[in-house]
């Protein structure tokens, strides 16, 4: 019993002794008393893995063992590139984390901390950003000058490990990345209304600001898709020319922009598009090796969230431009901006990513861009006429399907 | 006539000899024969302007005079703060800028690049981002070795300088800033939809991700304003929360979030909802210099944006916090994050702005922030709560008028 005591006073919010005085609306007004019965199945489910994490550290205490969590290691060590599934993905290392351990202990509370802020979060069917999950968690345990956690990044790491504990995404334990981007385009999708009661979206209904994407699209359903692929690009003028342009209508499409790096949520939005409504991705970029980048990251995952590859990969992505024969063709060459050394530097890394060392058309891009000693950016078409990339350039590429793989 | 053929050699686009060419698309599409005849008015008389700026330049040229522009002075000199208007203006002063002057030439052929350029634009009625802008205007001259511009802040400033002389905004030269920022609320606004046909967007029904706010909203109509006030946001991590708490509905209002600094866009929109629509519009920001240098900005106008004030600036824009008693009185100073030196010079600086230099309790602020010598993020009151924010920092502040002007 007194191992049970120890761990309670360090990590009181399991059974939400404590969380209960913090969270005051939270515990006051779950959306519904019988919540889990009418709880929509994924929440039931990822909420389900969350107690049994719970219930499995109870037991442990209960059996006198010393407190652990299983934590798949995030090292570079441990991701390998499936030929099979051509995406990143995490190997099968990993290692035992302890309560009663100076250098775990604290890791340990702090993703437990984080486990039974998610399991309230499914529990109330609310969400919070990274930044507002490091508020929720962050106080100092009583009797001590000790705070659960002192810096976000704390609790971001906890959040991953917690993903890898429990193979939820963050947005499944509705944790939600930045919100940003927006989508138009021949599709009505499902999505929640005021009280979480359903709403349509007709997305293309959405005149010249297009639909603003979430930042969890867990939630969404496609009632009803007529576009036949999706185009994604990373800035946002861009797709207002073609929204303008009414390019979505014309090519009977959806384009999707984020405003900068795809987020997180733009690019789960992506794969789920191409995985279960099997649509054709197809990426628009500038000629540069961050652009292709954007690109490798969109189709085989990254490094970084290498164990979320099944959640935000795409392997059947194509690329769309600007390649080296677009600049060539449309004369473009007259817009080329220098290169630095760490932009040249950076081609060759790209080009010996193993999903890019063996195919023979991007080593071809990678030895012009090299030639070129200059990146051109997309937005260079304009130079060409205000509507030449909706008028021309897009629809002589679909028509002469001209994009790499 | 030598005259008029060194002109046009140089500048060849006023009257479209070299353009023709160059922006086959525009040239060839017009939106409508009759263009002119069914372009809505507030269209017809930006593109008025630009018209006879050109005929003016036509006129000198015929009289053999040396072409000239006046363009108003735009320097810290030329900024001047109106208490009876109770915003940033520009002064009266301004310079003439001459085409035979090696000094002047080059910005005085950019200048009437970009008022060809946008002439076109409102012809054929589509937008084009900065940067896009710069590349549509971006040209060897014939027979030289010279480009029109070599660098985006050349055409960024010809644009601020066209904006001076015509007294036109950007985004009525239909020159975009950035897009960004999401919208939700209890109101309904007519955009564009396909080909340009009218639209309406019902703010009330676009559920978790609401409508995505166009980078130009010049040609937004309110149809119907139902919500009582606006809430501005500059975080989207905390506009989500509101708008999965359904805090527009229940406070009946309209909540705006851009995701970093209020764009142009977003600051024009909440502009015209104040002083259009004579709506209430509160700011919600953290509790540090840069938040409140944000409400300043948008209910004051900016320096750098000095001329555009009269289309920026809502001087009854109101602080809805974090102030320091709301820190005091909901226990947030355990959240506190150090200030450094910068950030305790920049308190100094804008407690000295005229608009805040005599005002009582804006200076206890300022007082209270620099002996808590830290600052307080608003997402610091999710750990009073998850929802706390909308089920009661809000309601109180609204119940007990809590808010600073």
């Amino acid at each position: 019993m007194l191992l049970r005591k120890i761990f309670f006073i360090s990590r009181n919010s399991i059974e939400h002794s404590e969380r209960a005085r913090v969270y005051p609306c939270a515990r006051a007004k779950p959306k519904n008393k019988k919540s889990e019965k009418i709880m929509p199945e994924k929440l039931a489910e990822s909420r389900k893995k969350l107690v049994d994490m719970g219930k499995d550290l109870v037991k442990q205490i209960d059996k006198e063992e010393n407190p652990a969590m299983d934590v798949p290691v995030r090292a570079l060590s441990n991701v390998n590139y499936s030929e099979k599934t051509k995406m990143l993905s995490l190997g099968t290392k990993s290692s035992k984390r302890f309560f009663f351990n100076v250098a775990h202990v604290r890791k340990f509370v702090q993703t437990a901390e984080i486990a039974a802020l998610a399991k309230e979060l499914l529990t109330v069917d609310k969400t919070l950003s990274l930044r507002q999950a490091f508020y929720a968690i962050r106080r100092t345990i009583p009797g001590t000058n000790i705070d659960t956690v002192s810096e976000q990044e704390e609790s971001n790491k906890a959040i991953e490990d917690l993903e890898l504990i429990t193979g939820l995404a963050r947005e499944q334990l509705h944790i939600n990345a930045n919100k940003n981007g927006s989508i138009a385009g021949n599709a009505i999708v499902k999505t929640k209304g005021l009280g979480g009661r359903e709403i349509l979206i007709d997305l293309s209904k959405m005149g010249s600001g297009g639909w603003s994407i979430p930042s969890n699209v867990e939630d969404l359903e496609f009632k009803k898709i007529d576009a036949k692929f999706i185009l994604y690009m990373e800035k946002a003028a861009m797709w207002e020319r073609l929204n303008e342009d009414g390019v979505w209508d014309k090519l009977n499409c959806i384009i999707i922009s984020s405003q900068g790096q795809a987020t997180r949520g733009i690019r789960r939005l992506l794969q789920r598009l191409s995985i279960e409504e099997k649509m054709p991705i197809y990426i628009l970029t500038d000629f540069d090796p961050w652009g292709f980048y954007i690109y490798s990251v969109i189709k085989t995952g990254s490094i970084s969230l290498a164990h979320a590859s099944e959640r935000l990969a795409m392997p059947s992505a194509r690329f769309l431009g600007l390649t080296a024969d677009d600049i060539e063709k449309f004369q473009l060459k007259k817009h080329l901006i220098k290169f630095k050394d760490v932009d040249l530097k950076r081609i060759d890394e790209i080009s010996k990513y193993p999903w890019f060392k063996d195919k023979k058309e991007w080593q071809q891009q990678f030895q012009l861009m090299k030639q070129m000693k200059g990146k051109v950016e997309l937005d260079a078409l304009v130079s060409r006429g205000i509507s030449f990339v909706s008028e021309k350039y897009l629809p002589e590429k679909f028509k002469t399907k001209d994009f790499l793989d």
